[in-house]
């Protein structure tokens, strides 16, 4: 059950001009769902996309990134559920090529202008036969204003479709952002989520397309986790059609640059936490927040081991303040010369721990006042610097052992 | 329901000369409950301890390491459950130093020749009163034969008690080894597992004790995961009471000494193994090898990660074959060069992956037959070296959830 999350209304999710989105039922794994979804991009467009750090990355991640690097003009992305196309070898690259192909032909395109994305069970051969037959389905039913239903398409274990817009004015021109992610296990991000597609209207020089997407993706996607498991195939992806007709952008630390920067990490992270909100079996969305660290990095390695571990995920799922356990973990996160002594613990307004034990004002009804609330915020301060870091996170509920237990059934 | 462990037979777990055990109730936490143990020690013993590498750690584990040190002779081990006093800052400190006086006083020692152990709830106060009242019943009932009820006195969330015994023959005389371990959650050793005792009536020079024990640590519990989060407690104990009657061992390569090291090896290496048999919600005993290597720590890390995967371990869980979650595992393990095109996968017997893909004679319902059974090992060839490593971990079920979900109420 979803956590503060609702279904988008598909009236709220704006149009990019430049982009045009089909959904079709391929029957990739099973019948009657919206497997294959294909967005066409504009004569024009820029296209920058980061993905997963797995080093057992699908055959459509290789993919995509040979065809961004040949730079022959992205002109459509085409992404099936059902089948993730990795720990499939040659033969998966030769799947995913030959679904490129039989698109650009359709559109009479090159194949490299074709981005292939796939998600679903792993180890599984790509029915090809299947997502080509789906094709003409699809493009028949290309529309402008289909994100909504194209947010549906790209489900797995989802239970809700996440999409999100945005608008800002540049130079007096309306400037609209929208995105759609997908992704509920599987999840500790390591460039991008599962999945993310975000578009703008935005004329923005493309050679500050892909730093822009990386700063926005540290920002946001990066920042998340699940389970721990990062995914063979996370991508995400950001399009700009150039269309909303003001002057183009050429630096990112201009006024307009930093608008765009803004609503870009705002629409990321609306998404990013949607992932979160509807994470396998979470019942609590769980910001931890570390402060006081020599740099940014141990202070995301403490956040991360807080986040990860079963015994706090399972004491948030209990709404139990067993607060110990996130001293544990703060303790076993690697850092060799920690002083626990130092360590500061609040669970939102609450103080909980100081100098390493117990707060003496500490009560255990006000530990269980926050911990039976729907969002928690676990800060923890390690006073031996300046830098933080924060990673938003779910709990660990039976139902996530029942989802992932019953997956392929 | 542990896998393949039973309840130790009392009459097949021997006593060690120089050793006397005495259990009793003291309502640390709950009454009627054995979890207060006393080990006596005859002069002469020689005693040596690894602990947790969790910078979080208890009180007990830094008093140990102080009264090691000081080195006056290691009379007695008082260990409680209900309570691990860690994260108790510098009160639960003193809390510990109150403790190992009060059984000091009694047996008229010193209280640095008392080694304290906790284990149990993090974060609240220890109640030393209840502690101290109960060791005069514990005195009271100390024998020679009392290992296997130790074993039940030291259980937290364990649903069996865990000890063994093995008898080895060094210049004619007998040396018998028993010991004792408890855990079964919060179990990521890192030095040594929650609670660990062996004791051996060997001769041996005081000075090899250390070293021994680090080496039979990693041979055994530090080869352990069930969920990933290293204790605050963890510590494991050697203890040589030097009353075989032959002469002493003076060097760990000679033929008693390799002899005394592979008893003590296979002893920890049970004790271990039990404990991931009686892992939280365990129903499965999983054995992780990563073979191909370039060194250990790479095979390790990769265990590690598929150790610790929750979709891999909800898959074993499940018995169900999608091992493309193993790939994934593999491929997040954080080595930067890995080659995907080169790993190979085994099941038990069944050739599962080869070239990173799926192996042509790999048939669902062999992967299926291996995933069924109570006991599995999981193979990774890496290719690109020489080096092995493995680590021994159980699956995740619901119980688990339901385990930590419930603990403290």
């Amino acid at each position: 059950m979803p956590v503060l999350l609702q279904a988008p209304d598909p009236a709220q999710i704006l149009p990019v001009p430049g982009v045009r989105l089909g959904i079709a039922m391929a029957g990739v794994r099973k019948a009657q769902r919206k497997d294959l979804t294909v967005l066409l991009l504009d004569e024009g467009a820029s296209v920058a996309g980061v993905f997963t750090a797995n080093r057992f990355c699908a055959a459509p991640v290789q993919l995509c990134r040979e065809h961004l690097q040949q730079d022959l003009g992205i002109r459509a992305l085409l992404i099936n559920t059902g089948n993730a196309n990795a720990g499939t070898g040659s033969s998966g690259l030769n799947d995913a090529r030959q679904c490129c192909a039989a698109l650009a032909q359709l559109l009479q395109l090159q194949p490299q202008q074709v981005l292939p994305f796939s998600t679903g069970v792993i180890m599984e051969p790509l029915p090809v036969d299947r997502i080509v037959a789906g094709l003409p389905a699809a493009l028949a039913a290309v529309r402008a204003d289909a994100w909504a239903e194209a947010a549906e398409g790209i489900m797995t274990t989802d239970t809700l479709p996440k999409a999100a817009s945005r608008q800002i004015q540049i130079q007096g021109r309306t400037v609209t952002l929208t995105g759609i992610s997908k992704g509920a296990g599987m999840i500790r991000p390591n460039m991008a989520t599962m999945l993310g597609f975000v578009a703008t209207d935005a004329v923005i020089a493309p050679d500050l397309l892909q730093p822009l997407l990386r700063e926005v993706a540290d920002a946001s996607f990066n920042r998340i986790t699940i389970d721990g498991d990062t995914s063979t195939n996370d991508s995400f992806v950001l399009i700009a059609t150039h269309q909303a007709g003001h002057a183009p952008i050429t630096a990112l630390d201009s006024a307009e640059g930093r608008a765009l920067r803004e609503a870009l990490t705002a629409l990321a992270q609306q998404l990013a936490q949607a992932i979160v909100r509807d994470g396998e079996g979470a019942t609590k969305f769980i910001t931890v927040q570390v402060s006081g660290g020599r740099d940014e990095a141990e202070c995301r390695q403490v956040a991360y081991a807080v986040a990860h571990s079963p015994l706090v995920k399972t004491a948030f799922f209990a709404s139990d303040p067993n607060l110990g356990r996130i001293l544990a973990a703060v303790g076993y996160a690697g850092i060799a010369d920690l002083d626990q002594s130092r360590i500061e613990l609040y669970l939102d307004d609450v103080h909980v721990v100081t100098g390493g034990g117990r707060h003496p004002s500490y009560r255990e009804e006000d530990g269980q006042r926050v911990m039976r609330q729907a969002e928690i915020t676990v800060h923890v301060n390690l006073n031996r610097g300046t830098a933080q870091a924060l990673v938003w996170t779910c709990d660990f509920s039976e139902e996530y052992v029942r989802i992932n237990a019953d997956y392929r059934s």
